[in-house]
């Protein structure tokens, strides 16, 4: 039998702003790195460790791991970034308040844009700022690899082939597996594990920072998952994340 | 023609205590910390970048590196861990303070140990709590590999492997390259590149948290090498790295 944790961010400056993130680079709040700290304290305390870790090239993902890391005196630790771990790609999303976009264009196009499994967001424009094909974080990859906007189908094509070509091969030679990602790029994940419906996977929340354990089989199918840590914590921070979006 | 950076960590706890410190994984003061940003912000002015990082297994060489590559907003960037790159074993010693040391054993006697190429100090005993056989770090080394105590010759002995079979060949790639480390680590990469002498390297000294420039030709023989900042405040740093192991 394999585990493995996997865990979104703690909570960013945008999250707290309640701003589209997406692939925009923001840091973790203060709260964010405490929580880093607080599920590295938790697993270590579950007696946890790992061999290898995976996460984005987006630094709150990053600074997360990092202080889990550090909590668990695992600093030395191989760390494999990939951007195929990133957040969804918003498109010209990216940066708006949630709760003005919900304003403006009501509660139930938000709720297409954030939750439609198919329909993405209006793509950036090529010559937009805030496109990513500058970045020397992409500078390896083919200009149409770099999205200009993403529904979450988009997102799990490329997060489907991270897992089967890395992380399952790593999990199989037996290394312990944390995964610090984001809310969507774990949606793909979970969505491709327990087998969940298209319809499905757009209502499952993710809380920031608390570490998810899969327990699974020598198929790497899984026979449970569990939050470790307090459950009402969690279930307050579920409630949080499934309120962001709306107008009031 | 290629460039690398090479950089000592920033002030550890057992700098500030003036132990021998080694393989012991002790942290960094908030000093070092400040140092490590320092040299990142050094690096972000002066036109750096990288691709690709090296550094040790060890805490001190790690958090220096984050501190630098957070200043420079490249918390993504691929890092090699290489138990190679570690500071000297210090045997015996590891733990004692240098002053006292110095005043039971003589300064000549604590100079022969800090400073002769091919002396090292007493090993610790197989059973010392001290060994590091049973850290999980290093867990995929062979027994023999894992040291009871080095001699700067012996670091060299690992160091030059290290550089030949992963650095080097990096630089070549067209990779731009920092490597955070340890004084002697650093002390056996320099005395390769420039070719210094058994009796000379030894009174090299590196001080804590300064980024050194090598800019090598296609044989990746050195052109020129420089620290970057402020010179007198590196000559500050080096008088107080070369004073210290003195009784008084």
């Amino acid at each position: 039998m394999y585990k493995i944790v996997l865990m979104r961010h703690g909570e960013s400056t945008w999250n707290l702003d309640n701003r589209f993130t997406g692939w925009t680079d923001v840091d973790l709040t203060e709260k964010g790195v405490a929580e880093a700290r607080q599920a590295g304290k938790l697993l270590k305390e579950a007696g946890f460790t790992f061999d290898l870790a995976y996460t984005s090239v987006l630094k709150r993902a990053i600074r997360t791991l990092w202080g889990t890391l550090d909590e668990m005196d695992l600093m030395w630790l191989p760390v494999q970034h990939d951007w195929r771990l990133n957040e969804r790609h918003y498109g010209a999303l990216q940066g708006l308040n949630k709760a003005e976009t919900a304003a403006k264009y009501g509660d139930e196009q938000v709720l297409v844009w954030r939750r439609s499994y198919d329909t993405p967001p209006n793509p950036l424009a090529e010559d937009d700022e805030r496109t990513s094909f500058n970045d020397p974080r992409y500078a390896s990859l083919q200009r149409e690899q770099i999205p200009l906007t993403e529904c979450l189908k988009d997102t799990v094509e490329r997060v489907v082939p991270a897992w089967n070509d890395t992380i399952a091969p790593a999990i199989r030679s037996g290394k312990r597996i944390i995964v610090s990602a984001h809310g969507n790029s774990l949606r793909a994940l979970i969505k491709m594990l327990d087998g969940i419906s298209d319809a499905d996977i757009v209502n499952l929340n993710i809380p920031n920072g608390q570490p998810l354990v899969y327990e699974l089989d020598a198929d790497l199918k899984p026979i449970k998952s569990y939050y470790l840590g307090d459950q009402d914590a969690i279930a307050a921070a579920l409630a949080a994340v499934a309120s962001q979006g709306k107008s009031k």
